[in-house]
């Protein structure tokens, strides 16, 4: 049986090793921008995203080298939606992963730049990478699917229907089309990448996608619930904000019990998604691992 | 003779076009975060990135279809920098080309997304061309040349230089060194962006480099001396600023008279630099223009 923690520790070593690389300020110049960005990217994150990218690699028989700039990407992407989600004018969170959050510690000007500067990094790395070679096509899409993902289509419109229903009661169509913008939609384009950077057929791109729809869905209930119940001291950041920001949650709109079933319905639809596709064990594991988590 | 006014005139149209067709919200949902980009994009800008890049292409004799995306992705960025940059914690500017700033009407958290939701859009539109067909390298390396004069090799770390002066006097290496970063870069990617799409040759490339430069220097020295002694009705912000700020800007650095005499020597830079490249007609007028300008 495959060793899950094993694995997921050398998918995380690649990661860790790759943003140490590409992260370096070449001068004294870029050094305050570079040290603010480096600060939130190594706060001692899950890095769930690009391992989840590496994993489908892996499962795709593919280089790991080539998917490593996209993967890493997306977690450049999801570091600067954190920093300015976290700014006094968003959601004001002097905590992040037990760490003061950016603007506490380099100012608010300084983390609207390093967000900035995050997001621009991602595309500068995809597209060094795409232009690797002529032959860069598929490359391309790649940087396309994830950019398409982080926008106004994806995240950052999640971040504003989030902004409009803040002290509003909303319907569950509308909190499941908050989220699945707001964190579905680059945990998608984590599970994707691979397939279409390689170009994998479309029957494996259809279940990779209904993988990703389940595991997200099941992120953000277990999210829900880790702020309904969890520890503050393990999660590193304050707990039971959403009902005193009077957020609708998976928790407050259906009930502690009836969010834990469908946490779990939704982790055996991500298993039934992937069954077709061979050796998934560390994706199957992922799911579980998602649902079960502390923090 | 050409007529600038008119040649002018006719690249804005095909910019405000693309403009108007690629920033319409697709549904109801996406309709609130369009109105505030588009509100900062539609504030009355001169365009005078997205036009050098038309007036390049036509020098070129490119095909201008082929350049929109990349020349209007420019102007989306430089909108979205406008908008971080006059944030409360930042430049805290209440008024730009004579409209309330975007965080005055829409509120801080919606300028933030719309600014990050901009910069990503212009990444989107630039790969949605880009893979346009699978022929696509020299699209990849253009939005590559644009995604690292906007990052914090660019116009990013321009802003951070820009941040850590204030209240201090900076030497004219510093100043220099700062605004060809912070506004420098992004016209140089305009200037350039035609040159890299239609893989034009070294010297092509070596003089439109160095035409780019004597313009950036001459955009800045202008600003300046129009901060100074500008009429705040005209140019639609308040004037007087840097002094007020304790900025250091080539007026106060090197004195009105000295900033004057080097506003001319880059005009006269700037024409000198594409002599070479036939006909130069109205890339030599935006040069003056640029020196002339009343806003």
């Amino acid at each position: 049986m495959m060793d899950f923690n094993k694995e997921y520790k050398l998918y995380l070593e690649s990661v860790e090793e790759w943003i140490t690389v590409h992260l370096k300020a070449q001068d004294p110049l870029r050094k305050s921008i570079y040290d603010a960005m480096n600060y939130s990217l190594t706060a001692g994150g899950k890095r769930l995203r690009p391992v989840l990218s590496l994993a489908v690699c892996s499962m795709l028989n593919g280089d790991e080298v080539a998917v490593l700039p996209f993967a890493c990407a997306i977690e450049l992407i999801h570091t600067y939606s954190l920093i300015h989600d976290d700014l006094p004018c968003m959601d004001n969170d002097d905590f992040r992963r037990g760490k003061p959050t950016s603007h506490k510690v380099f100012g608010e000007a300084m983390a609207v730049l390093s967000g900035d500067g995050l997001l621009n990094l991602a595309f500068e790395k995809m597209l060094e990478e795409t232009i690797r070679d002529a032959d860069c096509y598929y490359r391309a899409k790649t940087a396309r699917l994830i950019a398409d993902a982080a926008g106004t289509n994806g995240m950052i419109l999640g971040q504003v229907i989030d902004l409009e229903s803040e002290n509003k009661d909303i319907s569950y169509d509308r909190l499941c089309d908050m989220h699945q913008k707001k964190t579905g939609a680059l945990i998608r384009a984590a599970v994707l990448a691979p397939a279409e950077l390689f170009n994998a057929p479309e029957e494996i791109k259809k279940a990779l996608e209904s993988y990703a729809r389940a595991i997200g869905l099941a992120f953000q209930i277990k999210d829900d619930i880790l702020d309904f119940e969890g520890d503050s001291a393990v999660l590193g950041k304050t707990t039971g904000k959403d009902s005193k920001n009077h957020k609708s949650t998976f928790v407050t709109l259906l009930g502690r019990e009836k969010a834990r079933e469908l946490l779990k319905a939704s982790v055996d639809q991500a298993l039934e998604s992937i069954k077709p596709l061979g050796d998934t064990a560390f994706l199957d594991q992922m799911a579980v691992y998602i649902a079960e988590r502390e923090k």
